[in-house]
């Protein structure tokens, strides 16, 4: 009985902190006030490095801070216990240790362990509190459009290391020729190569601080060379990703209308009748509803011309051998 | 009587004020008027803001303030009280609360409410003047490319959404890190991470004013990967846009196509003849006239090829199961 | 005789300045010349700028100067002659004033004009001289690739004039706000809206000199804002080029393909003998071999699936009832 | 005898440093410890040009330099020897020729010879170190994206060059009219043309360093105009970029569709078994799994469709001329 009941609130605690689909106004509520902690925690790590506001709010800082890590740690046991029920058909260590090893969950430790370190060990590791701030990547999950956008970095992640890979050469030899032939006239400024670096990348991605800059004519000419490569270069990511969002939604688009199709050809689905169920289907694939309307009308358009042209042929036609009947 | 009377002139007001639709020479010359008088306010808050100008003018400056106020008060009045007419079934009072409510309105509400706020209240509310700039955006309506580039940006919202979230985390990451790294170096400059912000944002934007910069080597390792990041990251919003504004203008187009070949089914239009007619609805679409063109000689095609097949089959093909005959 | 001698020289002029279909060993040097006079001048003007330089080798350069003119305007009257030669049926002097007022004439009368007045009024006008660097804007029709981005720069015009609207306004409001803001801590930078102007600009366009900056944190606030939308404003003009290019690009592949498709249902062409005849129309439509071989690929392929298919018609199907044939 | 193992021994050599598709663990291995050595090149340019770092390693720099020349001294040597089995049928000193004279060989000549010029000229070359950097470039080869990016930039070579027009003439145009408005204000700064170039260049690319910078009221509204410019100018290549990527990939799949529908015609693939084949094809193309996947499920799609048309044909159509029938 006692053992039930245990299953019982893991299940519970499982389905309120893992479980994405299970909707209840106690889980939203849960949901909405782990979003605030994590706000709360980051707006207190900014506040925290103002020395003035620290020292006035200090107790309060620290009181936070404690009553924070205490649930954070709670969430942390629990999920950890909980994500057992996962797949029910493995054991359930297996389960926590492949969780503990994903992202999320090394985010979540890197959150609270500082704070344990600390408790331990008396050297000042302040600093290791903005590690906390790690815990707003976790927010990225409740934008559908970052999604999309992250899946298509995904997919053009051969695209954007061909593109390191050339600012990293371009940054070595940009940084390499402007040390030779500024080094005479700017000991102090352009030092080393690795020191000129520092100019490359401001000048090759166009940020320009101009706490750096060339002096002599040839290093200027040699400047205003690499500055043009470097307009170049910060065209590529904007041109893969312009390409990439296109043939990612041309893809959804793709795989919706087949899905429709599928559907029609075995008569599970009705244009008209089914909206909630064409609503499903359009979250599924993650496309928004004015793409999801091009192709519905695309598809009842082509029923109706169907529709047209079965009843046409039905009197032009002599169903049998197929020649033409005198037109009515 | 007179009652017909006051809704002729209320009729004859709303038109003027309200409907765009209704063109004459008297309807135009209002709205070159109210364009006028927009730019001219614009021009007069710009110009008062130099002293020396405000000072050696200040007579004319204030006179036209008083009556540009006058003359934007009393459109007010009258565009309340003649919206009444906007949809006739309603009760005028209806009408009114919903226009008072609109953005327009509020914009033209705030251009004029600080003059009469700074004669009631003595306090210097000079600054407020610069709200009648915002005026300036009632002139968005004047151009049709406007019109595409607002609806694609409102359609790509939850993209811009994305962005802006990445945005704001990488902000306050890189913000957190440079403050660690530098605030030992430069304790007067990267103060805090509030304060570090200011730098994180002028870096992940590519700007680069350099008023703010690291100094130390590990400083400026972080520096650079992140101007890196921000060189992606000014990509994404031209990747965004380039997409949508390909969507937006694919759709209209196949809008136009199909709304041809409707009215061409029905044979409610003829492509040669009913110049005016295509006109119109090209228009009402919102695409260019080289667009247009396109699909019309793409149907112009079909419509030839279509003619040129049925002639052919009474020779080339057998009537009865549209066979190619041998050649005669 | 000599009338016929006369018209034979025009003739002549004519062709060698004017037509650029006539293509002689003489034409082409003339046009050779031509060009490295025009960028001799321009490596004049720009060396001319240089104290040193000029006071050396005065002489040199005024000489050249004098020679450049009075070849340039040789040039101008001889084309102004000659231009009667270009439409034969109406009278020579029309043809003149409509060259006249063409943008290439324009150019080169603003290249030889300063140094006629000059010649005559006796004030130090040498800063015209900047304006024989016009002349260079003469070359652009040397580049076939030009020719494609000015036209699609041109398509989307209506866009463009949107986003200098957006631009224009964004600077204004932005001026104002950080003028409001900024003035009572930085009176002697932003002193007023105009002046603030400069920063606005050069913040919406990410340029980011940093001789302006905002520096209380409010200012810091309303920048930071300032400047994110800047990297959207700076998204415009890409997104609507890769648009417009994207489209310009396709309309002429359907052009070319359309071309093709029509000479050969009337059998004018045959895609693998007449590569002249390919050649040529390729590049009055300015689109690269590449692109061209795509059409052509895909015309090749329908040609023998049609043959193929034909072929099989002959054999399958009986040529007078269309009743299917016992397979052989 | 000894002449076949000559012959042996050089084809040997040839598969390893030439042979891209010659691939054993030798091979391998001397790969790999070329590009180690290569980066470990690299990094000693980077390093020898910190002084601190030189003096205090100076033996071990150096021996590591004479180690590296010997060693790619060695292997250039060897290319060159072995590069005679590339064509057979060919003379090997016209296969050698032919290499020599290729830009991969020119490189690896580069990074070799100023060590040899050094030895024999006793003048301080040590810059010419830097040109060791260039072996860098020869690890393009090792990432495929990065040849379709290269690939795409060749192909829209046109487009850039036109671009690095316009930009030409608009550096040298703004240059002229910054420096006869801003000459009077800063004579120090704006000196001349040629100087002033170096603003145009930072402002049109966006860089703005602000180390030149316009003061008078008349200047920085020229500069903001031309600060405008700036921003389409850099959108330029973004638009090309996207617009060439698209392209290039819409090439490849129509490229690998056609493929595999002729294929398919001749039943010399089968699209379920033939993992192997089909993942061959795949990476001759160049493109990725998911785009592969695409176009495979497309394909498939049609089969199954076309299959499923054959046999409904017997029985919902009338297998004489392929109208419906009434239905049963």
């Amino acid at each position: 009985m006692a053992f039930t009941a245990w299953y019982t609130l893991r299940k519970f605690v499982y389905n309120n902190l893992h479980n994405d689909e299970y909707e209840t106004a106690f889980s939203r509520a849960v949901n909405y006030f782990l979003i605030l902690l994590i706000l709360g925690n980051a707006t207190a790590v900014l506040l925290e490095s103002v020395n003035d506001i620290y020292q006035s709010y200090r107790l309060l800082f620290d009181s936070f801070e404690h009553i924070s890590i205490f649930i954070f740690s709670m969430e942390y046991l629990l999920r950890l216990w909980s994500i057992a029920e996962q797949e029910p058909f493995e054991s359930g260590w297996k389960n926590r240790l492949k969780w503990i090893k994903s992202g999320g969950a090394i985010i979540d430790l890197l959150a609270i362990l500082p704070a344990y370190i600390n408790f331990f060990v008396p050297i000042d590791l302040r600093f290791l509190r903005i590690l906390r701030l790690l815990r707003l990547l976790k927010l990225t999950r409740y934008f559908v459009s970052l999604q999309i956008l992250l899946r298509v970095i995904e997919r053009e992640k051969g695209s954007f290391q061909a593109v390191i890979f050339i600012l990293s050469i371009m940054i070595v030899m940009a940084a390499a020729c402007i040390y030779v032939v500024e080094n005479k006239a700017q000991p102090h400024v352009f030092t080393s190569i690795p020191a000129s670096m520092w100019w490359a990348v401001v000048t090759l991605t166009t940020v320009g601080y101009g706490d750096v800059t060339p002096i002599t004519p040839l290093g200027r000419f040699l400047g205003a060379l690499i500055t043009i490569l470097g307009v170049g270069l910060a065209a590529l990511p904007a041109g893969i990703l312009a390409n990439g969002l296109a043939n990612e939604l041309e893809q959804r688009k793709q795989f919706l209308e087949l899905k429709f199709r599928e559907l029609l050809q075995h008569s599970e689905i009705d244009l008209v009748a089914d909206q909630e169920k064409i609503e499903e289907i359009r979250k599924d694939v993650g496309l928004t509803k004015e793409q999801t309307q091009d192709i519905l009308l695309q598809l009842m358009r082509e029923q109706r011309e169907e529709a047209l042209k079965q009843e046409r042929d039905l009197y032009e036609y002599c169903p049998h051998c197929g020649k033409k009947l005198p037109e009515l």
